[in-house]
Formats: structure tokens, C-alpha cells, sequence
């Protein structure tokens, strides 16, 4: 079903860091649904969260746990994203989180919640608690895949990368894991990615290469322009790598680890929209010649929140019309038509604000029947730019969500 | 297919207007695809157009005219929309407007152009002018229901409304014909509405009533968040019933008048979501309680807009969780969700941000089974109102977009 994507089946440990899922019927059997993290000690833990305003009870006890301690567990369920549950939510959330720390011999501010799934539903707070007992004992190193299969919900595939590299001779690995195929379009983070470092650096520029990194990924994909009320983005730096700790946001060796953390998380971004819900095509979409980068962000999630538009890679139909029609809603004050211009792939089909001479059918269709494309727009009014990616809108999407009670 | 609406089958002729629909195969064999309106010297003629800043060679061309002359001849074909095209594009609508004023004997400003139909694709000018010069010997005081069917597109159905009112004994006529079933979500007017009436106003207080109507109207309507490149709305007032002239907004025969016209094009307009594509839902967004209309209207969009509440409301689904991260998802500063209470009809789902203690599924399950629902949101905090109404999204939505060029 994912588009360019192969489900994830290996992922180098990071020293510090255990992991565990276990199957503990939140929702369905037969299937892991609740995951453990264990944390070394004085690890820094960056953290984002989703900017809806009705964000789920586990949210907001993780915003309160974090501002108070540093985090040893991290504690996921799926199936039930208790959101909208008001005080009583945020008690069950509190109550898995002691459960857990009694079992371990922590704080209850040490660990975290995370939830996903239906929304509305009180969590079975019992059998969650059987779960995270039942984990703690099978903590692993090396159990990152079957972590990523026990955070997934509609999606179709787990999904995460490792990524190795040197700073100055000291060899640093980055692996991640994310989740999230509907309600996809985050604004902080998206619903559910973990990362984990060796790394050796200073927790606030920890937390700061993270909300870089998460702006120009997770925040810059959509599947269906609805924001969750539960995304969230941990990344962990366990400070295993023998190496001097970074602090200083201009050293050499932070742009290195901070380029792989972007790339790092764009993939993962990226894993997202390839699993989208339906999607049968991977559309990257990005807009040049803006005046800033807000106004290239905005031409570029109208286009790719345009149903029609996106029935239109569904059906593999070179529709640019629906293209131009896209950017000529969006909200850019002033805009001029005439210097537009429109490419899908290296194909120009619009030009000057209106069809390319060079322009023909066959050429576009050629463009459109390949499952990966990528729609380049140029405002012609400066030099920023932004891209954003998305799936297209199929039959399948209709289906799993007018089927699925997510 | 329409939910809760039939075909229209008879409308009220205007005195002062004459209309007729010919086949000229602009795009289709066998269906009539072009209109002409004849109106009578000295009417009002009130209009809005699209704000995309892609608009249609023809809304560029209406704009001009109308600042030039009062129009005697509206032409419209449908199966091409003239946008995207260019130069060319306008050297097109203009030769088809020469043809028609010559062939009447008027000025080119006289004429009013309109299309409808697919993006991108130069006008089939001859056969346009050929199926003019018929239409001109055809035409009719009684030929509306034949014009409704006339304008279709992706329609199911012909659309249109006739009412009658009374100001000081004079008998007025209201007649209005709608077309658009897709890339819908107007901003000034949806593609192609004609409305005319022989009430006697003066043209600058008719223009302020047509805009105050549409924005109570068509600007209150989604079916996919598209703005149309061609998106008008005209409306005519001949001066045939004997009575004053209104000239004055204050006037209470002007307030009647005011009334008629917003409630006639509401119901134009809803009957625009009833046909929408593959609608089988007929939804009513109501968000009471904002500070101001502004913000009642955006979250009404945003739960409107959204793919999640769209399919849930196609399957019948009470996922009211859906429609509570819509809410926390639209920009509505300092929002506090303690306040907010939802309603599927009388059915209260939310309270105080939470599950609402009375609410149990089969309550809400009653309510979704039926074909037309209306969603009340309270933000608490204010005493503004706003209504918008949308269509499901179903996979006929997905089947008319991905296999109908539009």
C-alpha cells in the first residue's frame, strides 16, 4: 500500500535507551498496543506537542511531567487517544503513569503518556496497567521495530530509519520511529515520533535542534489538513558518545548533527505521508520565488489541502487548472498571475500565468502516471521558498475513514 | 441524488427578461450548453464575481463592461470555463460578445460573458457564436427552467427558486436559477447564479443588496474548500411593477425587498449543497456564542472543511471526537474549551469541552442516520452567530473528481 516504502525491518539500538511492546487489548486483540521506553539517567529530552487546543489529557500531563523532572519512561498506547475526556482522562493518564513508576522505582514525573486513536472513549485503564507491567520486564536494546509495529494505528506498515554519523572521529547514531496515516496535518509535531540519540549535548540546544528539525518536517506535511489533538515528538539524547557535549549552536559540530537531525526527521515525515491513508502517490510540492516564507507555505498547503487537486493525482489526471485554481485562493496579498509559473516535474505547463507553449498533454500525462511527482511553483515575487508533502485523495481514504472509528 | 431536493420543474417569468438554451457542443453532443439572458433597457443589473486572482478570462471581461455600460445580454456556455487561457482567452469571450451585440444591434458592452467548465482549454468560439445567433430567435419570457438545466455542469439536477412578495399592494417576482456542484466554496458569489426581478430599485442600493445577500448566501457554503476561477453572480431588476423606486436602505419597503433577496438566494445556495458532488448528507454548521461573526464563521469552516467530518457524517458515523479537533484546530484566539458545548439537532454531545453526561451513542447514531443534520457549536464566549452550510464526502465525491475533468 505505501507508496515507495517498504515496512521498516531492522534499526540500530542507541546505547541508553530499552524499549518493549506487548499486546494488552486496549482495543483489539491479537495485536501489541501498549509500548514501554526506559531512558538512561541525565539523558536530555526535547519534547513538542500538538497546537490544537483540545489536546489530550496524556498531553497535558506530559507538558506538566516535563516541566518538573527529566523523563526515565515513556509509555504509549493505541487505540484510544483519551482526548475529550475531561478530569476523569487526565486521572487515568496520572494513574498508568504511577503504576508504571511504582513498578520501576521512579517518580511518577519521570514518565510520560502518550495516547492515539478514537477519541472521546475512556481508556481501560486495567488492562493498560497489566500491559506496562508485563513490558517492564521485556525492556530490550534492540527492540525499535517492533516498537514502531506497537505504535500503529490505521497505518499500513512500521516505519522508522537509523541514521550513523562521525563528528570529529566520535560515531553518532540517530534512529526514529513515527506513526500517524489520518488527521495528518501536524502543527508542532505529528501524531507520535520518537527519537533517540547517543549523542552527547546540552539539553536546551537539544530542544531547540528539535523544533528546528520537526518545522521543516512534521510541520510540513498533510494528509487531510486535520490537526490531532495528540501529536507529540520526543527525541532523546542519551550522551553515550564519548565526545565533548555540544552547547554552542555555531560550532561546527552542532550544523553537522543538526543537518542530520532535519534529514533525519524528513524521512520520517516523509514515512508518514508515503502510508497515508489511501494514498497512491507521493506529491511533494514546492514553492519558489515567494517574498517569505510564510506566504511559500501557504500557496503550498492550499494546493496540497485541494480536494480536487488531490483527486486529480488520484486519478493520475494532468488537471493543472485545479493547480492554478489552488494558488489563485491562497492568501497571498498582491499576488500577480503573470508570474507564475508551473512545473510537474521538469515538465513547465504554466507559464507567465497561463498554459506553456511547450506545454502538451502527453508530456504532462507522462508526469502523472509515475507514483512519485513533484508540483514546483514560482511566485516570481522573491527568493524564498518552502515544500511541503503530501498524498493524493483515493477511494481507500473514503473507505478507511467512513469504516474506521479513529 | 440530491438530498431533499427535486428538479425544478416551473419558475415565474420576469417581465423584462427573456431567456434560451441551445446545444452548441461545446465539449458534449446532446445537451444544451449555451444561455442567453435578454434584459430590458433601464434595469439595475447588480453582480459579484469570484476573488481568486485567477479569475476567468470572462469575469476580467464582466468587470469591464459593467463599468462601461448597463448590460442588455448575458451569454454563457458551459463545458469550458475559459481560464488559465491568456490573451487569447479574452480576444475569445470578447469576439463571442461582438457577435451577440451585433446580431442584437447593441454595444459589446452590452454584453456580459460567462463559462463554466473545465480550466486551461482555448473556447470553441465558432460554435459558441453559431449556438448564440439560435438562442437570439429563441428567446422566451418563460424558457428559466430550460436556462437552470442550461448551466449544469457536474449538477444532477436543474436548480432554481421563484418568490413573491407584496410592498404597499405592488406584486414583486423574484426568480433565480444556481449552478455548481463542485470546486465549491465562493468567495462573492458561487459559479453562475442568475436572479431577476421586477421590483423598481435603484441600482447602487440593488448592488448593496445583492452583496449583502450573497454574503449571507453563496459566501456561507462549502462542498470541497475550492474557489472557482469563475465563480459570478448577476441579478437583474427590470422596473416593471408599478410602484416607487426604493432609493433608500432605511426604507421599510426596502427592508421587505432586503429580506426577500437574502432568504431567496440562501435557498439558491443551499440548493447548490444539496446537488453537491455526490452528497448524500445536507449539513447545517451553526456556531453561536463567538465574540464576533468572523470567528463563528472560520470555526464553521474548519468543521465544515474537514475530510474527517465530511466521511464521518457519509457513514452516519456520531464520531463527534471528529468534530472536537476541528474545533481546537481553528484559529479562535484564547479559546477555551471549558466553554464549548456541541449539538447534533437537539442531541447535546458535548459540555463543557467534555462528553456531555445525558449523551449515550444511540442518541447520536438517531440523529446521523438522518440525510439532514445541523451541528450547533456554543464557543461561550460572546454573542455572535454565524451558519455555514456542507455536503459529506463520499466516495461519489472521489469517483465524479478523479474520472470528470472538471
Amino acid at each position: 500500500m505505501a507508496v515507495g516504502l517498504e515496512a521498516v525491518e531492522s534499526l540500530i539500538a542507541v546505547s541508553g535507551v530499552r524499549v518493549a511492546a506487548v499486546e494488552a487489548g486496549v482495543r483489539y486483540t491479537d495485536r501489541k498496543d501498549v509500548v514501554v521506553f526506559e531512558i538512561c539517567p541525565d539523558a536530555a529530552v526535547a519534547a513538542t506537542f500538538t497546537r490544537n487546543v483540545f489536546c489530550a489529557a496524556p498531553v497535558q500531563i506530559c507538558r506538566d511531567h516535563l516541566s518538573r523532572a527529566t523523563p526515565r519512561y515513556l509509555v504509549i498506547n493505541t487505540g484510544n487517544a483519551n482526548a475529550g475526556t475531561g478530569e476523569k482522562g487526565l486521572q487515568d493518564a496520572q494513574e498508568i503513569c504511577q503504576a508504571l513508576a511504582d513498578a520501576a522505582g521512579v517518580d511518577v514525573e519521570n514518565v510520560l503518556p502518550f495516547s492515539t486513536g478514537v477519541i472521546g472513549e475512556y481508556l481501560p485503564v486495567e488492562r493498560i496497567v497489566t500491559g506496562v507491567k508485563n513490558a517492564l520486564v521485556q525492556l530490550q536494546d534492540d527492540a525499535w521495530v517492533v516498537a514502531a509495529t506497537g505504535i500503529m494505528t490505521t497505518d499500513t506498515i512500521p516505519k522508522g530509519y537509523s541514521d550513523q554519523l562521525q563528528i570529529n572521529g566520535a560515531e553518532i547514531t540517530i534512529t526514529g520511529i513515527a506513526k500517524g496515516a489520518g488527521m495528518i496535518r501536524p502543527n508542532m509535531a505529528t501524531l507520535l515520533a520518537y527519537i533517540a540519540t547517543d549523542a552527547n549535548i546540552e539539553k536546551d540546544l537539544f530542544q531547540q535542534c528539535l523544533e528546528e528539525a520537526v518545522s521543516l518536517s512534521f510541520n510540513r506535511i498533510t494528509v487531510d489538513s486535520d490537526t490531532s489533538t495528540n501529536d507529540s515528538c520526543v527525541a532523546i539524547a542519551t550522551k553515550k558518545v564519548d565526545m565533548p557535549m555540544m552547547s554552542d549552536a555555531h560550532s561546527d559540530e552542532y550544523q553537522i548533527f543538526r543537518l542530520a537531525m532535519i534529514a533525519h526527521c524528513q524521512k520520517l515525515a516523509q514515512s508518514l505521508i508515503r502510508d497515508g491513508e489511501g494514498a497512491t502517490k507521493f506529491i511533494t510540492i514546492e514553492v519558489n520565488g515567494g517574498a517569505n516564507v510564510n506566504e511559500c507555505e501557504d500557496v503550498a498547503f492550499t494546493v496540497a489541502h485541494s480536494p480536487l487537486v488531490k483527486t486529480a493525482f488520484f486519478a493520475s489526471d494532468p488537471n493543472w487548472g485545479r493547480i492554478l485554481a489552488a494558488i489563485g485562493r491562497s492568501n497571498v496579498p498582491g499576488l500577480n498571475i503573470e508570474k507564475v509559473s508551473v512545473y510537474l516535474d521538469d515538465v513547465c505547463i504554466v507559464e507567465n500565468g497561463e498554459r506553456s507553449a511547450s506545454y502538451t498533454e502527453e508530456r504532462g500525462q507522462a508526469v502523472m502516471d509515475q507514483s512519485e511527482i513533484t508540483v514546483r511553483i514560482d511566485l516570481g515575487r522573491g527568493d524564498e521558498s518552502a515544500t511541503v508533502w503530501t498524498s493524493d485523495l483515493s477511494h481507500d481514504y473514503v473507505t478507511i475513514n467512513a469504516e474506521y472509528r479513529s
